[in-house]
């Protein structure tokens, strides 16, 4: 089955709103069996309807997103409906569920909106619970001198699309499959390698065999190793990956550094908190992403201005006059500041300078101090350097400081197996 | 000219690693008067040759990202070469670059990385500040049987693309465009209006002398709204976009809600704090993410726990038992709370429940009270209902207290632009 994806869109070619639809799409898809072998992407106008003739000689199945909205440059019904040569009919119940949804909202109805009314003949509607414009199910016509794909049309906006995918589309793409042969995909998640020492270690003996399809993909500070093949073939290599990677490993499952963290701190029944000079907020913001952090993480502190490091995180004033407020003294204290004042069992803090401005000679933008406070035990700190834009520092610093805390998890796990006391 | 963006990974479309070049590469693209008329993307693989294949005859340009690193999934360079007939050659200039880069950070020169030192013969080399692999401008070939695109091959990674196109690819770019007539691209961004509400108050009158193209797009409480033209057309209809859309515009040049907020507040000498339960640092984050911010936001609390609202932010326990944390009393007094701790001159609060867990049937998952508090104004207080996933709960709640303070600086400014006096 060959799946591929056409999201249409001037605003995805034009500026900084990103297309999130393949890499999603991707993921919903892997399990059934379906791997996407082209995504396209085209502007809102006549180049739909040539990406959309394109498709039916390459494609078994056609996933469309975007251009079903109530605007003059939403195209994708009526392109694709008169490509297939099918009229479109009014769905008195698709009105009926459009009204109603803007009415709770103290809307009306307006008569731009009609034409996400119309369905063409023949197509299963996929109800839209969140906005107004219906998907649509279109399947594969034969004719004597044509055979087109699988269409399924859905809304651009990914908060729309995505429940909609979940609960409508999917069972019709499972009863489209049947039993095709599983292949699983594992997603090693490695913070501190890069990608050829990984090969290095472990890419070469995998792909010796021909079973084993591997990837990598590199992020800041974060490596996912991505290895295909059938499960058994997959059990098989695995102690392999994990002899070659070792304490570098986060998870076995795609799972973030953050979601590591908060279930082995919710685990062990352990407490966190943040001091945040650089960061901005960043590191609190990706602890609370995971579901079920408000068990571990109880508060955190945004000091940005020192004046703000020194009343909450009670830090002398001669010590950020000595040092500097980018400073391992410093985020040392705000560490301890922060244990102190949260009553908490572990706090993280990081002071530096994200840039473009603010950075010196002796502490140029991209310098980061990152510290980990815990009870009984010394705070440790470590220097990094992350010249880069604002957006990737701040990645990387809470990377480094994620990852501090991730291994004095590991080593207090490994001496509580060892039977050794710990201080908690 | 035709431009196409070829992007070569497999994680791209397996899984949750989204494609962030098209829409930067058209936002850099665009003042070159070069659009982009289709992006693609297909797995690392046999695909890469065919997709390449494909773009010969369509396109002017054709910028390809990925497939350029070390590993045994990286071909774009050699399959590039091999369908332009060009060959391979060891530019010792890039060896020697790799080699400092890797001295510089204590690594070692693998032989794996050799391949990135191979050159296609004529090709000019865009060197990469950010990584290892460098860069390569194959320029157009003509022949007497055929004709090839001008071709740019860029490492997969934003952070090492993005410095690396903006010095050294556009400068071609530009040589190849030549003076193209000048269109402009306006993004007015709106908050607090629908899609159809604004194409129904301004889109008709605008695309009537056809003339200016104008598109929509919707984000989570926030449309965009794009017009492109000649400089003198949008210069000529700006005046009705303005009437139409009132207070709900945020900018006119897609500049984003936090930007505008920290610009007018340090504009104004104004500083800023945050309370934030449910958003846990994201609202922190964003205000932070605009560089300079610390001008206006000096700290921020995140008060996850009733506790920490409580010894923080001077919340009475009494008011947290009678009405709950999430309610509109406990909200106003975060924010109060917050004002008064930090000395600001505003303070926005935020309580709710994200989901998915935690929701009653008096607060469901998705209630969120948002509440701005300032010197000599009384405080005031939304009640939001935001029901979806973790991160667009986040989104939507922080865009709704970021433009309730937008809301209240217009209002500010107007009465110091009327002669009235003001608490400030």
């Amino acid at each position: 089955m060959i799946v591929e994806i056409l999201n249409t869109g001037s605003e995805l070619l034009l500026g900084e709103v990103i297309n999130t639809h393949a890499a999603w799409l991707g993921g919903e898809l892997f399990p059934l069996g379906l791997r996407i072998t082209r995504q396209v992407t085209v502007p809102d106008g006549p180049l739909i309807r040539r990406a959309l003739i394109e498709t039916f000689d390459r494609a078994d199945i056609v996933i469309v997103t975007g251009g079903l909205g109530p605007t003059t440059d939403d195209i994708t019904r009526e392109a694709t409906a008169e490509l297939l040569g099918l009229k479109l009919l009014p769905d008195e119940a698709i009105r009926a569920a459009i009204v109603a949804r803007l009415s709770a909202r103290g809307y009306a109805f307006r008569e731009r909106m009609a034409r996400q009314v119309m369905v063409p003949e023949g197509a299963v509607v996929l109800p839209n619970e969140h906005g107004t414009a219906p998907g649509l199910y279109i399947e594969a016509i034969s004719r004597p001198s044509s055979k087109s794909p699988h269409f399924f049309l859905l809304p651009g906006p990914p908060r729309e699309l995505r429940p909609m995918f979940t609960r409508y589309a999917l069972p019709i793409l499972r009863g489209l499959c049947g039993d095709l042969p599983a292949r699983e995909c594992r997603t090693y998640r490695v913070v501190g390698l890069g990608e050829s020492e990984i090969e290095e270690r472990v890419g070469l003996i995998l792909t010796r065999g021909g079973d084993v399809e591997v990837g990598y993909c590199a992020r800041p500070n974060e490596v996912d190793l991505r290895l295909i093949a059938a499960r058994d073939v997959l059990d098989r290599v695995e102690p392999i990956v994990l002899a070659a990677v070792g304490d570098s490993l986060v998870s076995r499952s795609g799972e973030a550094l953050e979601e590591w963290v908060v279930a082995h701190l919710a685990a062990a029944g352990l407490s966190l908190t943040t001091a945040e000079s650089c960061s901005g907020g960043f590191l609190a913001h990706r602890i609370t992403n995971v579901p079920g952090s408000s068990g571990v993480f109880r508060m955190g502190f945004v000091t940005y201005a020192n004046e703000a490091k020194g009343e909450f995180l009670h830090i002398a004033s001669d010590l950020l006059a000595r040092f500097g407020a980018v400073s391992e003294p410093v985020a040392c204290a705000m560490a301890e500041g922060a244990l102190h004042r949260a009553q908490a069992d572990y706090a993280l803090a990081l002071t530096g300078v994200a840039g473009p401005g603010g950075g010196t000679e002796a502490k140029p933008v991209g310098t980061v101090f990152v510290a980990l406070a815990s009870r009984g035990h010394a705070t440790i700190c470590r220097e990094c350097h992350f010249p880069s834009d604002r957006a990737t520092f701040k990645q990387l610093a809470t990377q480094a400081a994620l990852d501090l805390l991730r291994r004095a998890l590991l080593a207090r796990e490994r001496s509580l197996t060892a039977g050794v006391a710990v201080g908690h």
